[in-house]
């Protein structure tokens, strides 16, 4: 994680920004044009994963070409993340921090350890 | 962007591994799983704009409310996301900046200025 | 609608079954894989529309080239549903029919004529 | 599939354009807007089995609450996608009986039998 932790989100916002700037592709990424790329490009990388099993998954991403592929798909979608932000003025940094302390309180860490339901509701269930 | 400037990829990264480790959930994030997530959250935020024309769309996330609920839809989708860099060991800051300067060769900005396709591609379609 | 009119559900879906036995696909079109699929499909329809106006779209498909591509798209993702129905043995039709009636009392016509959201929510919003 | 097999394609398109038409909700089924919508439904499709592995997805839809509840979000796929049939004339027949010929083609079953890719380009991944 060598280079992340010299990279600040900002510094990423601002290189999408002048590729969206230097094409005038500002009026292309609107709101609901974005939250579509964003989709579709999140369907691209599910591809990847489509007809194997969880296991076959986790396999095939240790293979190298496979992992710049993935890594590729991945960095589809954050850009356009990214300039969704630019295009609201929003805080990427504080939207991620602010929604983990949400979830901190929704998922309790000792009550949902190793589950993603509460127990209760999986006994509702039985 | 205050924020963002100050923050680090790295620093978020490691901010969600914490949440994903408190919780044990290192099994459900998968890299299968965490495609599934991304387009799961990418849908919730096409949910905003699904009946709004691509003006209505502009408008409607300037009201202070919807501003919010549509951070808390991004702030998902890129939480799944640095997970999924997380679970795979990948450099997010590399991969957004490698992709930018793929496209930079992909879409010329002379060429692509104001537009999303080739215009010799356009021509072709008369 | 005049094919469409002499077609039952059932034979389209005895198709697909036919099209997935020859190639033993039945393990591949799991619930959870024909999901994705269908969400695959449905982002490469989208992509048609990505950069288009609302009224730009309605345009690009009066195109015949484009109207026959956006029908292939839609008949990917009708066939990945006919599949899960038939992996599931869910009846396409009653399903249909079903959550049209309860779509009937949950917008009742009078009440969302012209709108997708009640006036009350809308007043609230002001 | 006793209803399935007297239920028309065409009648379904039917009850569909009714419900629409009831409520003015044309402007709203536009091509771009129906082709969000048939994407966030599948993503609500996707929910049901987004932790869950291949086969514990495959267990899951046995209980018989959550096959109704699995039916309804394919419902509201089918829906929108004889919607956007319905808005764009298409005879989902044909598109549908169209592309399965096409792909008997692609995915000639004796090279396909069993694998989703064909034998060659697994052993160029080699």
């Amino acid at each position: 994680m060598e280079l992340d932790a010299l990279t600040t989100v900002g510094s990423l916002r601002e290189a999408v920004a002048a590729f969206v700037d230097a094409r005038d592709w500002q009026p292309f990424h609107s709101p609901k044009n974005l939250s579509m790329s964003i989709a579709i490009e999140a369907a691209e990388l599910m591809e990847h994963f489509q007809w194997l099993t969880t296991e076959e998954a986790r396999a095939a991403v240790q293979d190298p070409v496979e992992r710049v592929a993935v890594a590729n798909e991945l960095a589809d979608i954050v850009i356009y993340c990214l300039s969704l932000s630019n295009a609201l003025d929003l805080e990427v940094s504080s939207a991620v921090l602010g929604k983990l302390e949400t979830n901190e309180h929704r998922y309790p860490a000792d009550e949902f350890r190793g589950r993603f339901r509460r127990p209760e509701r999986e006994r509702v269930d039985e």
